[in-house]
């Protein structure tokens, strides 16, 4: 082991202790209705940017914005053309503070309990690879990406367009887990994932515990997975082990899950049940309100990013789109704020319908400014919208106006 | 920047010093006929494994095995089942000492000379990334991976199976950028890439020169690479700029590339003129002999991967295969040593005919001693055969009795 490396362990082993659960903090994790309130950050940023929390401290700084120990983003201008979002560079958004990193020391022996099924126990990490294997593309999402354009400005992680990426995840398919468990009980209509995390004493549990639920149906494509772009999934990103839920929101992929029930009902936990809701503007969130599921279909230009000049004549303009499923059908760029649209091309390999499909368009470009936006259609025929759907926590932000990225050509 | 990253960045800023080419060492390169010798390492191993050389120090030490400076292999067990294998897990083979981290500035103003079309001249990044834009999945092998099976014991570093990895490249076209400079001139046979690398004084520049000749068709599927799997290259693996070609052995993908010529004749440096050939055993490389080119037919089981006893039951047996560009049409594994063959799935996404598939089979395994093989067809019909080519300097080891991996289970 190096000296960097040595390093870096001792960093992350210091991650989950109980210093870093005083230094992460656990405050706004108890905010209105499920709201990101973002926590403190670890340091004040008394000159340049927040430093990356212990526990992420192997992530690319230079590609990150950190807006506190919890919540990570990643740069417009570093999401690459290469499909893949690498581990260093994807962003991190924490419900709770991570849990010691101890509980990597033996990832085999890591423990999930399987309800709701005709014979509910618990197993490990080293029976689940017994069970079966599958590895699928996928974007991860936070719910409040682009929750910075707002001009409501909602209490919340003010994410731009970097609480996404796409990564490869690795592990058994949820539905080989139920059978070789009996197969779901009857009258099951959901699956309700908890995490992991350690919750501080003195509160009621409900109200911190990360817990969700998706339709049952979800169980099709979900994974029990213990590996993301072909390493073991780092503490940051829910490891040793990560209910993986393609095509729905971040918050329903649980981390360090140590629980996966197939239930009649839905969580009591806050976070599911006023949590994460579209809540009309200045409204408390209720649990009638649109739960916060599947992904809505989307696309942001990534270059030009809007972070420098760029040089009149050909540019390449690049970006990325997606959907919750359906495959992406056609893209739209406009370099005049939407006025006129041309399509654009897909490029790279199409790694699934989870996953997100990069785009290119070569245009002539003369000194000015440029008001940069793209538009997705997906198969089913839906259209990223001009608008976002106004709600009081900044969620589901798809509106192409909002995401568009103002340019200086010289 | 925390100081977790400004260490890293140090290091690498070390990586290209004058002080780097000294630790790192010249000895070998200037080996019979191409051959790989490993470098001395930079530091005795006293007790434990070597470390990884500066330039690297950001890789997972506990994933790779550190033959020497220059010639860092991939651990069997590391390779996973998400396709992808991440940077800070692929093996690193460099033919000299990388150029000083300076290059790494400002990758947008590198320079690579452009010859052997109507228009030559110099084009820096920048403008390379105004003439287009292409993504490709791919698998990187060394020439010599496998060499440690040979018998013979060829001079050259012992890889096992981790000379090979399977990533993401995103960059500009080859032909796009012909085009742009008038077109490939007349009487061209050949595409010639010539490495920038710091050669040292007082040798004759062919014998280390790293200049490879493929065959010019192909340009249809080259590109000059600034990316890969979503990051800026890193200098271990060529950045700023990478001439990646699809489906060809590791040495042809040039590093650090500062020229690429459509050429008459094939390069006359050593490492392509009598480097890189199928020589008999026993004798010199000629330029007559067969070059290593195009990559062979091959697989090789990934886990269970024989660094540990395995528990009876069901064993998923999970691996890799790929070819030269023909897609792998069908896998089978054996856990006889190749007495009776069981067809395996295909796992994951299908990221194109240059990448790797990967492949999984249930097994139900009571204890004892097992040896696992696997044995991929393309869809040319080209089958991955039992033996090995005997070669004097042990290059293209595809035999899947030599790649079997013994798994006791208990």
């Amino acid at each position: 082991m190096t000296e960097a490396t040595q390093f870096l362990r001792r960093r992350q082993l210091l991650a989950g202790s109980a210093g870093a659960l005083a230094t992460a903090g656990l405050a706004g994790l108890a905010g209105p209705a499920g709201a990101q309130t973002p926590a403190p950050a670890t340091a004040p940023a008394a000159t340049g940017p927040r430093p990356l929390p212990p526990y992420a401290a192997w992530k690319d700084a230079s590609a990150m914005i950190v807006h506190s120990s919890n919540t990570i983003e990643t740069r417009r201008a570093a999401f690459g053309t290469s499909v893949i979002t690498p581990a260093e560079q994807l962003y991190v958004r924490n419900n709770l503070p991570p849990p010691d990193a101890s509980v990597l020391a033996d990832r085999d022996a890591w423990q999930v309990a399987i309800e709701g099924v005709r014979n509910p126990r618990t197993v490990t990490v080293a029976e689940l690879k017994t069970m079966g294997i599958e590895t699928v593309a996928m974007v991860l999402q936070c719910s409040g990406n682009g929750r910075g354009y707002f001009p409501s400005k909602p209490s919340g992680t003010p994410w731009q367009v970097g609480a996404a990426g796409c990564v490869i995840w690795s592990g058994v398919p949820v539905r080989y887990v139920a059978e070789a468990l009996g197969g779901v009980s009857p009258g099951m209509f959901y699956l309700t994932g908890t995490g992991g995390e350690k919750l501080p004493a003195g509160v009621d549990p409900l109200s911190l515990l990360v817990e969700r639920s998706v339709n049952i149906a979800a169980m099709t494509d979900a994974i029990l997975a213990w590996e993301m772009n072909g390493a073991p999934i780092s503490l940051a990103h829910g490891g040793p082990l990560r209910l993986v839920v393609p095509g729905y929101n971040g918050v329903n992929n649980i981390k360090y899950v140590k629980r996966v029930a197939f239930t009649a009902a839905e969580s009591p936990a806050k976070i599911h049940n006023t949590g994460y809701r579209m809540t009309p503007p200045g409204a408390q969130s209720k649990p009638s309100e649109p739960s916060i599921q599947e992904l809505n279909v989307k696309s942001f230009v990534t270059g030009p990013a809007g972070d420098r000049t760029v040089r009149a004549g050909t540019v390449y303009v690049t970006g990325v789109a997606f959907s919750g499923g359906p495959a992406i059908r056609r893209i739209e760029v406009s370099s005049d704020g939407g006025k006129t649209w041309l399509e654009a091309a897909f490029v790279g390999p199409d790694l699934g319908r989870f996953a997100w499909r990069q785009f290119a368009i070569a245009l002539r470009m003369a000194p000015g400014s440029y008001v940069l936006a793209s538009r997705a259609i997906d198969a089913s025929g839906a259209t990223q919208p001009e608008q976002r759907i106004e709600n009081a926590h900044g969620y589901s932000n798809n509106s192409w106006l909002d995401h568009a990225v103002k340019v200086a050509v010289a």
